[in-house]
């Protein structure tokens, strides 16, 4: 079965679609700035549960993940539209209330107007489809496909809490009575993603990041867009996990939070060495470098490389 | 239970969204040119059905319902994005390859660039979010609230072929022998909108509408939307039902499909006199008058005035 990100290049390649790709579409919108616009669907039983996703902390990661998209192209986030699809029980409740106040939180916080949407009702489970509308600079928006052999690779910071915190509220141990400090963290990680729009504005105003995406899938497949939009190659230097994890975790599952587990919203950038003393920025962590051997990823362990395939979460793999 | 109009109309006066409430929000590009933008989530077995709806004219109609939304604003159509949530069962077909075989169709007719989107799994039903991106010159955007007494109404085709079709579909008269020339109209009508893209362009760049929104909901419901935000109200002449309805349903039938059907497509406006000269467009119809008492639409029916209430199709009523 085709995946997702397999039908995506197949529609794209089939109708020459030059726009499709990226985090977000970039078009013009007058001479001095690009318009950025992103949509991202997020479905019950697949993106979330309800069973422990709170609707203002819903509301605040619908518009987040799509803020991580306009973060990721370095641009400044503007408007939003909502589609909401909802069964009866949840319009019969105050769900949407509470949804669009979390939503509303984050918002104010960038300064993002509501302007439209669409509200529906859906026989079962709820859908929500978030779009944000961005600008960013005239032609300095920053793309998958500007790495360059001997860029060097960077993370905004510690990756896998969020995937450490979707397996702690999986096995229910948010309830449970030893609830640690770092489990609360990582649960916050899932629920209450952060965006990094200041960073990812910093990174293409000064036009320091040569290619960037953000986490979304895991560092390993999303690595790997970098890498076949670029047509580069990459090695890593380290598994850059968040160091809080080994608390509850092992080493291992520690990596593989951070390699396969998505939902961190950070950003993986690129930096020419030339810019490097530029990169004025707290908490960034250097990871590895790109090469030239087009989409090899590799990673140094235990002093030899091995082959890292970019098995991050796929809806459909 | 609240109605989604009014879950709308809380949201938006909850946290002043000035710009939420038309068929689009509007919002500055450039000096010369205002940008245009619509979302509508379409959810299967709310919006269509599988058993009567084959993937080419989905795609088409997908398209369709937003580029609507963009001519109703008076509006060129330029770029969209589509978020798809699909269960297995249709990932593993062709359904989603046909789909999209059908809104690039349409797409093209009218230059419509895809830019991006989404793509997820859903557990059961098929649900799909249509956005599309328009242009209008600065200032010049129909919007609904411009209507003002003395006007007239005018719709751009007989209405109501659109909900005929729904009918004739879910009693199954496609599949028998009977099904008449008439038949077929109102179920491409309903399966094939075009939208009014040409109409609603020629109405803004002349400045000829006053006030302007699309057929979704059905002529009772959507003239409503007009007279609320206009705060006006409206006495009709006439039900303008598609005459070719009574090949196959009563007069009152007919005027049922017209005044709460919904999904023609169709434009409703309203034309200040002065401006009636310049109203050189084929197909249009004449079918009453904006009045000075606020949201009271009345019918003129066997020579006295009856009130009309906005009973059109609402998800949630």
């Amino acid at each position: 079965m085709r995946s997702e990100f397999e039908f995506i290049d197949h529609i794209k390649k089939s109708y020459g679609l030059s726009s499709v790709g990226d985090d977000c579409a970039v078009l013009p919108k007058d001479s001095e700035t690009d318009l950025v616009v992103t949509a991202d669907m997020l479905a019950e039983d697949v993106d979330f549960r309800l069973k422990w996703t709170d609707p203002l902390s819903l509301g605040h990661k619908s518009l987040a993940v799509s803020l991580s998209d306009i973060a990721a192209m370095g641009a400044k986030p503007k408007w939003a539209m909502l589609s909401i699809g909802a069964p009866e029980t949840i319009w019969n409740s105050r769900f949407l209330d509470d949804f669009y106040s979390g939503w509303h939180q984050l918002a104010e916080r960038f300064a993002v107007e509501l302007v439209g949407g669409d509200v529906s009702r859906v026989p079962d489970k709820l859908v929500i489809d978030s779009i944000v509308g961005g600008e960013v600079a005239a032609g300095k928006a920053v793309l998958r496909s500007g790495a360059k052999p001997g860029d060097v690779i960077f993370v905004s910071a510690g990756l896998g809490g969020a995937a450490a915190g979707l397996k702690l509220l999986e096995s229910a141990e948010r309830d449970a009575d030893r609830v640690s400090t770092a489990a609360t963290t990582f649960i916050e990680k899932q629920l209450w993603p952060t965006p990094q729009i200041e960073l990812g504005q910093f990174l293409s105003i000064n036009r320091i990041a040569s290619a960037m995406i953000d986490i979304s899938d895991g560092l390993a497949s999303d690595l790997g867009h970098i890498c076949k939009a670029s047509d580069v190659g990459a090695v890593l230097d380290q598994v850059p996990f968040d160091r809080r994890l080994l608390e509850l975790f092992s080493k291992e599952e520690s990596s593989e939070f951070a390699l396969h587990g998505g939902e961190d919203f950070e950003l993986l950038f690129t930096v020419p060495p030339k810019k490097l003393d530029a990169l004025a920025f707290g908490g960034l962590t250097r990871i590895g470098t790109v090469t030239s051997d087009s989409q090899l990823i590799e990673l140094v362990h235990d002093g030899s490389r091995v082959h890292l395939s970019p098995m991050g979460f796929q809806h459909f793999s």
